[in-house]
């Protein structure tokens, strides 16, 4: 909020392209997207970088109702028992776990963890509410908070407390959880690459990489431009093994007892960090119109003689656009324009409209693409209509941008010698063959400190010669990941 | 969700003109709108029940919005230190505060509050964002759990965990602080009354029932059908307290350093409580249709021969009337049309459309009123605006209803003898003087269980004499209070 505080920030920006983790920092900062909490690895998720998360949030909650789902609220606390009954599942979680040991003035007879993700909670009221095959399937989301016992945390992308989603649903067949898992992976896919303009790769997780008590982990990866990749989201079938745990049963129709197939699927505000590596450069935050807190800012052009002509006309166009569009308005009289185009473009606005006593006379508004930076003279009379095809072109343009830097980041190898020499050049993502055997992929991390990132679905076919043993192997796509 | 647990429900509910205690629990557990969770005092809220929660939701963020608020994220675990910052503050808080004390592995150095509210720790990030006259107001809202030891507790009413959400707001000037917590008090009963149909009388609290660190709090109170009285949001003037604790200092035009002035103000799942016992009857709940999660629900008369012609313009109608309202369809097959009514009534459904075969062949639709049971015939032709009307006859009925009730049981009482015959027999809101002396509230509790409510502002130059000890007093609102 502080202007003396933001006075100088457009200039001091590190550069993207000289050291982009330096970069992310400052433009989340400066850009007022987080700030640092003064608890270990929490942050603040200010404002501006909270309008992000809401249109994230209405996005995909429009997705989730409409493939069935419904929303939810299950307890914040869960027993320290209920953790344990699935024993993959604590083993995965235990370490990361925050613990209340004492409330109302007295030490807890059982310690209480902060969720570090619901499984547990959710499977415990499942197994009261599941009774025949006519309450399945059950489909619920939950829009929640979570606590994980970070050690290395970075605003958005890592940290102790994160805002997330997670579906939870219990189904009647393997089938069909499988095919609920696979389903929410494309509703996740479809999200992200077209509201968030970041595109990904979807596949199934090595078993060393899956969630902890899940049978299968499917995930979506996108690449971030330093040719690390961010795991964006996951869907897990849960298989019966929490069904198991809990003793999640229904009477089906052929009258007996079965235990019931679930799954979850989470993304997370990670996502904003995702975005924000993925189209800025070195002016700042770049967002894509369809999920930018503020699609354009309208900036007045004045000087002492024109300030008010210039001035009700900036707020008049503001007017008319606001009925379609997220608009902002720069009316700021202690900054002059050129400071005002720095600032928002830092942040990241997709469309600056400037207007000055020229533009008035010619009934006409000049406006800047974040993008490009390309300057267009467009008529007042149609603006709405301009200003949408502008929004749409920025919004397909960043997605090709970032569609083929991922292409051109990708690289077959068939070696560990190439993966290395990859690793130290470019990076981005190696699609090689792999075996499947953990000693494989534990040789290829010690190598390259790359990880499998995802064994993609239209190759599960595709066999190959192991990139580390030879044998035969499954299409892989490695990388080294945040 | 279990159909065999629900069978007979409609039939076992308790009536709430016998015991309303009862019937609240029945009712909530039976609608399927919480459950009670195995963590002691909290709840689940379940699919109906969070629905009606996102309603709320989404008519009070648009009017925060509409109010210059912009919403934002602050951490859920705030350090002990924090808290013991504003002495009054810690002092209201410190009993009801649930502690992490071990997180990842360790014991931690300093004990994190799972936030009972978050004045200390957004005060704490204020401090580090306002520097300048420029920075203000500061107008944030953050939508989020809050956690407080309760010993007694009720779904909804009274939970160890709950939902809320809480403004904070930092102002430049005395007048414009206690104008904010005046407004927001508006914006709330204007909601309550409007949306919820659940009339309030407004006013400022006493010294004793006010907010741990605030100089002033103003509160919302409803009349609940057994005659207590329920808060149902608060809002604070907390003057300078948080800003000199927390060294919130800005830089005014007049060049000198000056402290901010703040509110807070809330309102919390707690309000979904107060819908369900302002509205229900013996049959079940009642919700207005501008915030019930089903505004009304279609219900096919069929037979076995009519089965596919009846489906199908049930079907048909509902597929029509979706496009404005929130509908629902009744095609299951296992149950009895008149089962099938008991329990859209239990579930507080406003409006039940019957089609049959006769009513396919005159073109006509049953029209079945929650509230007085009413039935109509309207004609398909433009059953949208038919039904939009009776929506809006039945919110205003609801309103009127509710209205009336806490009129009728407002009752001027000028001694306490009369106030013990008040609550010993109808109970409801006693309007009387009172000097403001505590030693006087706490006369009248000991002998009534009833407290100071509000001191209501059109009566604050209201003068009389204190119910307890004759001096001069202001109009003051007692009851009992849930």
């Amino acid at each position: 909020m502080s202007n003396s505080e933001t006075d100088k920030m457009p200039e001091r920006l590190t550069k993207k392209s000289q050291n982009m983790s330096r970069w992310y920092t400052d433009v989340v900062r400066m850009a007022k997207l987080a700030d640092y909490a003064p608890v270990r690895g929490c942050m603040v998720i200010m404002p501006y970088g909270y309008a992000l998360w809401e249109n994230i949030q209405a996005l995909l909650d429009r997705r989730f109702k409409a493939t069935g789902h419904v929303n939810a609220s299950f307890p914040l606390l869960i027993p320290e028992s209920f953790l344990k009954k699935e024993a993959e599942h604590v083993e995965g979680f235990a370490p990361e776990v925050a613990w209340v040991t004492e409330g109302g003035g007295e030490v807890l007879e059982e310690r209480l963890a902060v969720r570090p993700t619901s499984e547990a909670i959710i499977c415990h009221m499942y197994a009261k509410w599941i009774r025949s095959y006519r309450d399945l399937p059950v489909l619920i989301n939950q829009w929640a908070n979570i606590i994980r016992w970070e050690k290395v945390t970075r605003l958005f992308l890592r940290t102790t407390e994160f805002l997330w989603q997670e579906g939870h649903t219990a189904h009647a067949t393997a089938a069909e959880a499988e095919e609920e898992a696979l389903k929410m992976l494309e509703v996740y896919r479809e999200f992200m690459e077209n509201e968030l303009a970041m595109p990904v790769i979807v596949g199934r997780k090595s078993e060393s990489e899956k969630f902890a008590g899940a049978t299968a982990t499917y995930a979506l990866e996108a690449l971030m431009s330093d040719g690390k990749a961010l795991q964006a989201g996951t869907t897990h079938d849960l298989g019966q093994n929490f069904a198991k745990a809990f003793e999640i049963k229904f009477l089906d129709k052929d009258e007996t007892e079965k235990f019931v197939w679930q799954t979850s699927w989470g993304v997370s505000t990670r996502m904003v960090g995702g975005l924000v590596m993925t189209h800025g450069d070195d002016a700042g935050l770049i967002f894509p119109p369809r999920i930018a807190p503020v699609q354009l800012v309208v900036v007045p052009i004045w000087g002492d003689d024109t300030r008010e002509l210039v001035g009700d006309a900036a707020r008049g166009l503001a007017d008319r656009l606001r009925t379609r569009f997220r608009v902002e308005t720069d009316l700021r009289d202690e900054y002059r324009p050129g400071w005002k185009f720095n600032e928002h473009e830092m942040r990241g606005v997709p469309l600056r409209l400037e207007i000055g006593p020229k533009d008035i006379e010619k009934g006409q508004v000049v406006a800047v693409r974040r993008d490009t930076k390309e300057k267009l003279f467009i008529p007042q009379d149609n603006i709405e209509t301009e200003v949408e095809g502008l929004l749409e072109k920025i919004q397909s343009s960043l997605y090709d941008k970032a569609r083929l830097f991922l292409t051109e980041n990708t690289f077959e190898v068939n070696t560990v010698d190439e993966m290395t020499t990859v690793m130290r050049t470019t990076r981005g993502f190696m699609s090689t063959h792999w075996c499947e055997d953990p000693v494989c992929e534990q040789a290829v991390k010690d190598a390259t400190k790359a990880t499998v990132r995802v064994l993609p679905f239209e190759a599960e076919q595709t066999t190959g010669k192991c990139v580390v043993c030879g044998k035969p192997g499954k299409l892989t796509y490695f990388a080294q990941a945040y």
